[in-house]
């Protein structure tokens, strides 16, 4: 279907730019266009893990959380221990709620001594972050500010951003920031960005000056071959960069999604979930996200999550997201597999819409 | 651009039939694919104010709050008093946060002694509520239960639904619902639904009847000319049917949404937000959304929410919406606009694509 444009849906500062350079299918994300592919899906692969790819990525919302009580409350919310959070480092920090499902994997970065942002995932945790704020009567502001990241990311992302910026980036490591003003932009340099392949997300403090900043990017990049493109769906699978909401269903907690050694369940770190974590644990794992290796031709994509099953076609779980490699050459799935089924080497069936095919589970990220 | 499916975004159990019938454009509304229009806008306004119209609005999820406290809880988060919700009888019901901001307006449907339903608009209630809940430890359960609504809309809209379902439902009072078992299919029938063309929601209790369903609705409504449709743009601008998120901004709360009727600010109601409101409306109001008459030639929606001014071009606030109405061959507008500029017969200049047109201020619902 055609998407229907609205109030209630709205568009980044970099939209009518990324558009104009061949962007053409989209998704709604955080209430916002967020652009996916151009007429060749393809050609998006080879730029993004060849030379250089720009991303309308400004749906990637930040909760901003500023005041007296901005440092507790943010420790208070993560599963991740943030009190030695540094102004200038980034850490990725999971949110559960207080039944421990895993409600967003966001960013947290401290931009200044009072203030953090959570740069989030497509789940409205300004919202919550409000509502538990509001219950505790915490002294702090929660806004989302007008920041709107734009993703550089590949093997010339470097080169495009330092030509820009200069010759400091190339010094940036991974997941440090810095914020600036550039020619009257404000921003913040962060390396960082949803791919493998290395990269900057520039977080654009002011949206009237998006596309004079897509404009230096995209010239800086052009000697490298640059590309508009947007976070790649085979490129994050091959890599296992986890996709909240499409990975994981309303019900996964962080460790079932695979990232629980991002969660801090030591004495010293007192959560929203803590509590309902460590009763899962007591229990044991019941069932956990997994990579499959499926037999056979290329497959494309399900539009929606389809079905898992043992050889004798009871119920293995669920198969969330399939992607043909281009790297690997060969069909990768990510399942959210029940226990026992999930030990690597097991061989299950994926539904696919060419009938059931053979698969076999394997560990995260793979390894092939 | 084309709309991308992928599993983060669902679909409705009525989402092949709708389309099979001809809907071409959608939105994403509560991360669910809401099929918006056909080919042919003007023949869906024409089924919907003539005839019956069958919408899949499978993404106005529900929030099911189920335990000895739920009522309680209920109580607490909405704006209007819930104290005496009985059984059977819906109300409309505005939820706002600690500040006052409206959040949503869902209505309230008490199904059980213990169970109620928020049937929401696009934002993420479930997520909030349970945030609220996790801090108060509240004895209750929360969650988005198997139920999909399905709504018959339009003057021949009860001769369809009684068709199916007996000649009871001509009895059934507005808002009044009764929950049934139909052949199987288990379900609550209400009468209400988005549109002023009189009509029912169908809550379908099990995703596995949605086609079921729908066949039953079409082939009783085809008598009667039944279309498939969706919530009528210009229809519910002409008779100001409040959207969320489309008239409100992030800010908006239920007075300067033109719903505060529906807001209970006695001394026996507490909920979350009374404290904000009470404060601002000791302020007196800075805003208020309000009706635009705009001059010249049919005008169509703009993608986005557009400027206001005064004929001497200060600002006078931000017109949220546009339509052409069939039914007045007038150009509407709903605009959020500062005081003083709000008095109906004010006259200000509304932004379009074909430069600055004159508009006048007027009450809502319009009076035409």
């Amino acid at each position: 279907m055609q998407l229907a444009q609205g109030p209630r849906v709205r568009f980044s500062p970099f939209y009518r730019k990324s558009e104009a350079a061949g962007m053409q299918t989209a998704t709604v994300y955080n209430r916002m266009v967020l652009p996916l592919a151009t007429e060749d899906p393809e050609a998006d692969y080879e730029a993004l893990t060849q030379r250089v790819a720009l991303w309308d990525v400004g749906c990637q919302r930040q909760v901003q959380v500023q005041g007296p009580d901005a440092l507790k409350l943010c420790q208070y919310i993560s599963a991740r221990d943030l009190s030695q959070l540094k102004i200038g480092v980034a850490k990725y920090a999971p949110l559960c709620d207080h039944q421990g499902r895993l409600i967003n994997d966001p960013v947290a970065l401290r931009v200044d001594e009072d203030t953090i942002w959570f740069s989030i995932a497509d789940s409205d945790i300004l919202l919550w972050v409000r509502a538990i704020s509001g219950e505790r009567e915490d002294n702090v502001e929660i806004i989302e500010p007008d920041v709107s990241p734009l993703a550089v990311q590949g093997p010339r992302a470097t080169d495009t951003v330092a030509a820009v910026f200069g010759e400091w980036v190339r010094e940036l490591k991974f997941f440090h920031f810095k914020r600036i003003n550039h020619e009257g932009i404000p921003l913040v340099v962060c390396r960082s960005g949803w791919s493998k392949q290395g990269g900057f997300e520039l977080f654009l403090e002011d949206g009237n000056k998006g596309e004079q900043l897509w404009d230096l990017i995209w010239a800086a990049g052009e000697p490298h071959g640059i590309r508009v493109g947007a976070p790649n769906y085979a490129e994050r699978i091959e890599n296992f960069l986890l996709a909240w909401g499409s990975d994981t269903d309303p019900d996964s907690d962080p460790f079932e999604a695979a990232i629980g050694d991002y969660v801090d369940l030591g004495v010293e770190h007192d959560f929203v979930g803590k509590k309902a974590l460590l009763a899962k644990r007591e229990q044991g794992p019941t069932r956990e996200l997994k990579g499959l290796l499926i037999d056979g031709e290329p497959l494309n994509p399900n539009p929606q999550p389809v079905g898992l099953q043992n050889p004798n076609g009871s119920r293995a779980g669920e198969t969330r997201d399939i992607a043909h490699s281009p790297r690997y050459k060969q069909n990768l799935g990510l399942a959210i597999i029940e226990v026992p089924h999930n030990l690597p080497g097991t061989k299950l069936q994926v539904e696919t819409p060419n009938g059931w095919r053979p698969a076999t589970v394997t560990d995260l990220p793979f390894d092939l």
